[in-house]
């Protein structure tokens, strides 16, 4: 089963290393929320669990136990931080269903009634205003 | 705070007091999976906690952390039951995000490299194709 393999060096295992930077709003022992770098609407935030796998289909139904009540935590913040309309909850598993870093995590993106959803790689965010949102969000906890 | 108000009389509250039938592919005690019928791609389910909750945000925290590895379980069995290269997670809050249905529910969508997914209200699909799917992904659990 080749596309359950876990890569060491993915992106958001360095990031949970600490060897490259993110824009962090929330952290405990089993998870990590970050703004994502290529936001899809203003708050659009990543809820990682630390424990390494590739996505949903080979994680430890333990740590998705564990990581659900945050995935709500922070989207009750987001929707209030940002005074949303609604939350879209979003988790890819594998390219045919959109993902692009193959370590576990689920997108939180606050919806405006009447606004679409930019793609998700049009553009890298400017860091000041990701850590804007970041205050906003974690003022929101 | 009105969009957390939970409507008794919505159609996933009445599925799951068995007034209007589905297409049943799992339940428990916590948790009921069934066949969408107006489904994005074959083998699209929904996975609906018995717990009444308007969506996540009113969620009892509780809920998810039992709800989630029945996700799981249901995400790798569509996966196995169609040869999907890839599986998709969704779920919406409040209208501004796409919920139609006030009843908390994660839909579980299979992908297929190159497929473009079809709208959820395109058309209503076929009891009996529902039926044969549905058998597929139970085969599989």
């Amino acid at each position: 089963m080749p596309d359950v393999v876990y890569e060491n060096d993915n992106i958001f295992a360095k990031i949970l290393r600490g060897e490259i930077p993110s824009v962090r709003v929330y952290e405990d022992d089993e998870v990590v929320a970050i703004m994502d770098v290529m936001p899809q609407a203003p708050g659009h935030v990543l809820v990682i669990p630390r424990a390494p796998s590739r996505n949903l289909l080979d994680a430890d139904p333990e740590v998705l136990a564990k990581t659900m009540p945050v995935v709500q935590k922070l989207a009750k913040a987001v929707k209030r931080a940002f005074e949303a309309d609604g939350v879209f909850i979003a988790q890819f598993n594998e390219p045919a269903a959109g993902q692009t870093v193959f370590h576990l995590h689920f997108h939180i993106i606050p919806r405006m009634d009447g606004a679409d959803l930019k793609r998700h790689s049009d553009s890298m965010e400017d860091a000041e205003i990701l850590q804007a949102h970041a205050d906003r969000i974690k003022a929101a906890l």
